[in-house]
Formats: C-alpha cells, structure tokens, sequence
C-alpha cells in the first residue's frame, strides 16, 4: 500500500446551509440547473454522506496537466499563486461538462482547439496573479459524475471585474461550444 | 443525474479464490509484489468489499486516450478487435505505475517520450488484430491507487508468443523507464 498520507488531491466540495463561504449568486450558463445552497464547504477527501442540509455535493481530483506544454507550463509557475491568500475573500467554484463530440476527439484535436483556436492557456496568463485557480477533474471517478471538471477560482474583491473577463473571453471561445454543462458558484468568505 | 444505467467504464479486478479466470502465473516486473490468487474475476462497477478468500481488488476506468492522435486512432479502429472473442482464452492483465518524474512532465514531452522515442502506438498496431486489448486508469481514481494503469489484453493460445513478443518490445522503450511498479498476472478461461 503507498504511504498512509498522500497529499490531498481529491476533494468534496459540499453546498448546504454550512461552510466557510456563503453563497452571493448561482448562475446557470448551460444545461441542467444545481441547486442553490447557503453556504459551500470544500473538504479534502471523498465525502459520500450528505448532511441534513446539504443540497448536493461534488467532487474532483487534481491531476497532471491534459495539454499545458512546458513554454507555457514555465510562464504560468512564474505567476501563478495557490489558493488561501488571506486577501483572496472571493471565490467562484465553475462545475462544468464537454459534450460527447469532445471526448470524442484525439489528443492533437483537443489540444488545436484548446490553445491554437481557443488560447486557453494564453488568455488565462492574462489574468495572473491576481486570479488564483485549482482545476480539479471529475470525469473518471465514475460513470455517474454529473460534472468533467470543477474549476475553483481565488481572488480579492477589487479583482472580480477582471475575473468576470477572464470568463467572457473564455466563454466566447471555439472550446466552450462544446460545453453542455455550466454553473458560475460565486462565494464570499 | 445523468442517466441510470450509463456506459460501463469503471471496473472492479478481484483476485480471489472465485472467479471466470484461472491464474496460471503472476510476474512482478518491478515494485511491490502483488499477491498471487487462485483465480481473478473482473466485474463493472465499484466493488469495494472485499469477500472471504480474495485477496485483493484493483479497480480502473476506461476514458478518453491521452497521446493518440487522429491517424493513429485512424490506424488502430481499422484493425483493432474487442475483448470476448470465443477464441481468447487467454488473457493478462498488467497493473503498472508510473514514477513521480513522468507525472510532472507535460503533454509535450510525455507524448515524445510515448511516441516519438518509443513508438508505443506504433508497436501496438504491429500486434493487432490477435491482440485486443483494454486500458483502465486508475491515478486519478483517488490518491490512494496502487497502480496508475491496469491494461488487460486477451488473444488465443496460438498467439501468446507474439504477445510476449509485444513486452519485450514496449519493455525495452525509453517510455519504461519511468514505471517504477509492474505486475504480470497470467489468465486462463
């Protein structure tokens, strides 16, 4: 067996009526609504149980990096910062889905579409440091995740103009045609 | 929810004193060992208790390919054949894992090491149709995963020497030497 402590890499992210952030706003920008709680906790770990409370609860697994090339992988570690700076009081969680038709395509298909067409990773160093993010996948932990990804974002208040950039620039890209899926979770801590 | 009865992608290997294969033998390349059972059963779905007399259950989920590209998958659909051919009745099952320094590569360099330096799809094709195969993550199942691969191949009896063929070759790559954990496990039906 490996070692009794990994680092954590999967986490619960549970919306109820507790937890370190309460909830300003759910947005639906695609498919099937999720519920609005009061307030989202994020836990290291696998948390199966629901609460009396809690109106769902999510999960994803940090991973390695499905397309970043090493130019970009060296511009983003040169900017980019962890979450829990004490300045950073909001929080925006975006569980998201791609459609059939991505999953579909090979590795240089994905990869085209994502930087070469889409800039993803271009467009996001625009908004480093300020925008802290965790991606975390969802996909392969079961048959049965109703997300792909849950993508976790950090940031100071006098940011959120720039945050809300970040995702129409992204929103308006060849990749999000193939996102059937979205929920925009804004917190506060 | 999504649907009830979605796709099987996540399967449960249950090495055990039950089950339709018989272990005709079980190598370790490299790591751990695993220890040897009677028999090994692979069922859909999570399984997470273990019965009396097994000896042990991995677990992994087919997804979307990481490193092929489109006339790759072009090469591969035309000649590759589905597990449960009447005529397999041999089978392996190989659960390997690679080491820290292949997971902080990025996609460029993990894909030039898988296929520019070790032709990993290339040698495959060499050994289809006889030899069908079917890969399963586990990595990002949770951070306590023992293995980061599970692949099972079957073929027919006449064909187990190409097939020993194929790991020497894929043995023998630069892309093998960031497994750090490999374990052979010889089937009969």
């Amino acid at each position: 067996m490996p070692d009794a402590m990994p680092v954590p890499r999967l986490f619960s992210f549970i919306g109820g009526s507790s937890g370190s952030w309460s909830v300003a706003g759910v947005t639906v920008l695609a498919g099937e609504p999720l519920v609005t709680p009061e307030r989202v906790e994020v836990v290291a770990g696998n948390v199966t149980a629901r609460r009396d409370g809690d109106a769902w609860v999510l999960r994803g697994i940090t991973s390695n990096e499905r397309y970043v090339i090493r130019n970009e992988k060296t511009q983003l570690v040169a900017v980019q910062q962890g979450l829990g700076r004490p300045d950073s009081t909001c929080a925006v969680m975006i569980p998201m889905r791609k459609n059939d038709a991505w999953w579909a395509l090979t590795q240089d298909e994905r990869r085209a579409i994502f930087e070469d067409q889409s800039h993803h990773v271009q467009i996001g160093l625009k908004y480093l440091p300020p925008i802290a993010r965790r991606l975390h996948h969802c996909r392969d932990l079961s048959e049965r995740e109703p997300f792909d990804f849950i993508t976790w974002f950090e940031f100071a208040p006098e940011h959120e103009s720039r945050f809300d950039d970040l995702l129409t620039e992204l929103r308006r890209t060849d990749e999000w045609k193939f996102v059937d899926r979205e929920v925009e979770v804004r917190l506060r801590r």
